[in-house]
């Protein structure tokens, strides 16, 4: 059986890919921190609308998922075009596929610390070099 | 209660650690596959040795860890001091910090498939540029 972490955490995917904005605090804390850097739920909701401004066909696929009581692990795969650069590579609506580790630190049932990994060299070996 | 596998997988965390190469072939299945290639069991062994050759003070740190029956992932963190160039970064035995994030998938008690991404960026911010 999943646990409550399991469906809460793909819950938060549903959120994401239904771009549900105003359903995000239900899984993101107020104090939010990226990869070490408290950025808050505001800054964080931006930045995921930016991804979903600039890559039309965002999707977040799971690959693998695993979780205990306060800790979500997930690999995420992604087959995404996006527009203009996209981690300082010119992908320009080029389709790409790639995956993303990421952990995911959960207090009072929301998610406080993300720690993502995204594979940049697995696109850097897709984008045609001009 | 730790899951059997994170038991098993912090056996081979010493293992690696300890630089026990005899007993690798207890954690590591002969067709180990590495980021979605076959590489095989002594191809493996011997990447590791390597590692340890070129990082003298080589460690796996365990920051997070989760495991089901099947699947462990694991945030490692790294201060290390690799010699010459490390992911074609010049390191040259200055000492950095980084994490990996690593999903393992087991079968029959052995670790099958390896998804590691490495936080090579944070390695370029601390490298000294010329």
């Amino acid at each position: 059986m999943d646990s409550p972490l399991i469906v809460l955490y793909r819950a938060y995917l549903e959120c994401l890919n239904s771009q549900a904005w105003e359903e995000l605090s239900r899984y993101i804390d107020t104090h939010i921190a990226y990869n070490g850097e408290v950025i808050g739920l505001d800054a964080y909701r931006q930045a995921r609308k930016d991804e979903f401004r600039s890559i039309p066909d965002l999707y977040f696929n799971v690959k693998l998922l695993v979780a205990n009581e306060k800790v979500v692990a997930c690999r995420l795969d992604f087959t995404i075009s996006p527009m203009g650069d996209f981690l300082g590579l010119p992908v320009n609506g080029q389709s790409i596929s790639f995956s993303e580790n990421v952990f995911y630190e959960y207090e009072a049932g929301k998610i406080v610390r993300v720690w993502s990994l995204l594979d940049r060299a697995a696109i850097e070996r897709q984008v045609s070099r001009p």
